[in-house]
């Protein structure tokens, strides 16, 4: 590493650059504030729940790559936008935005972090590694406690149904069978409840 | 470590209180939006800070510890509020409740990580370990690149002159001569050019 103000000023740029993503906002409402969540400060939980359940694991990950992972898994988001997790129509068109997105946005850096970084968010998309199967249980929990807490809000905002959110958030039993036991559980009380309409 | 529902409950319903971290309002402006940040996204962004600048650390530090101090850097605000870095008054009074707020917050966690917790709280809060003194400098530069980049928004609105900015964040230099250097210079370039009061 070298103290190049030239090698500063990329830093600096990119970092100035995240600012953005707390402008982009996600169907998520807060708990205690009438408001959607935006992508920042939800990567920040998400890592605070990388950090907390780690144990629950299926597979031996190393809980300091998931965070990081987690730290920039959204930061495509500033070009590419959210994409709800139940409009499947449109991810699969936000899949090209968001590689365009990775190129431009760690390409602020110096090559070797920029490197780096880009390499850590395609594990994190491709979710083959065992670091990236844990990553995304830990993505999807905190939206589903949102509307699990929240009365089911943006569920009922969005008029999603009950095997929506099952077959939807199904793929978390591949990074940690006791995360999703715990969410299945708690949406089929919900559904009881009539927070999440029956199919 | 053991799955109990106990365990995995007091583990949800720290990561739920969490959420209210979110609606903590800093004195800094989003570059990109007309509204106040909020400490959650705040604590996401500086923890990118420390991912992408460690190597400007005088001392060697250890990435993850300064990254997962950041992380629960603010937590104690959800109780005590975010106290402006230039109210020196404040900041004193704040520091009772956030004593208390630590204790309350980490204490919802299984007893072994909310110790772990409390206790690299408890070190960034005294700031003298290599990993703390380089916490610091990384948590003062995202307001000031907010105000050197924004005109000197919060600067200006509260009043603040350019002997204030220097000596409260004179202390950047216990953890990185290079980030205070660069910031130093830049404050001195914002005040010649008008964004921040001449003392």
């Amino acid at each position: 590493m070298n103290d190049s103000p030239d090698r500063l000023a990329r830093q600096i740029a990119f970092l100035l650059e995240l600012d953005r993503l707390k402008t982009v906002l996600r169907r998520s409402r807060l708990l205690h504030e009438d408001r959607r969540e935006n992508s920042a400060e939800h990567s920040w939980h998400v890592v605070m729940l990388a950090m907390v359940l780690a144990e629950h694991a299926d597979e031996a990950v190393d809980g300091t790559r998931v965070a990081r992972m987690l730290m920039i898994h959204d930061v495509v988001e500033i070009d590419a936008g959210d994409a709800f997790v139940y409009d499947v129509a449109a991810r699969t068109e936000k899949a090209k935005k968001e590689t365009a997105a990775a190129e431009r946005i760690f390409g602020l850096l110096p090559e070797d972090q920029g490197r780096e970084l880009h390499a850590l968010w395609r594990e994190f998309d491709a979710g083959e590694t065992p670091d990236a199967r844990f990553a995304l249980p830990i993505d999807r929990l905190m939206p589903l406690l949102h509307n699990l807490e929240g009365g089911g809000q943006s569920w009922k905002e969005h008029g999603i149904r009950k095997h929506q959110v099952l077959d939807g958030n199904a793929l978390m039993a591949r990074g940690s069978s006791t995360l999703w036991d715990y969410a299945r559980q708690r949406i089929e009380a919900a559904a009881a409840r009539g927070d999440l309409t029956e199919d």
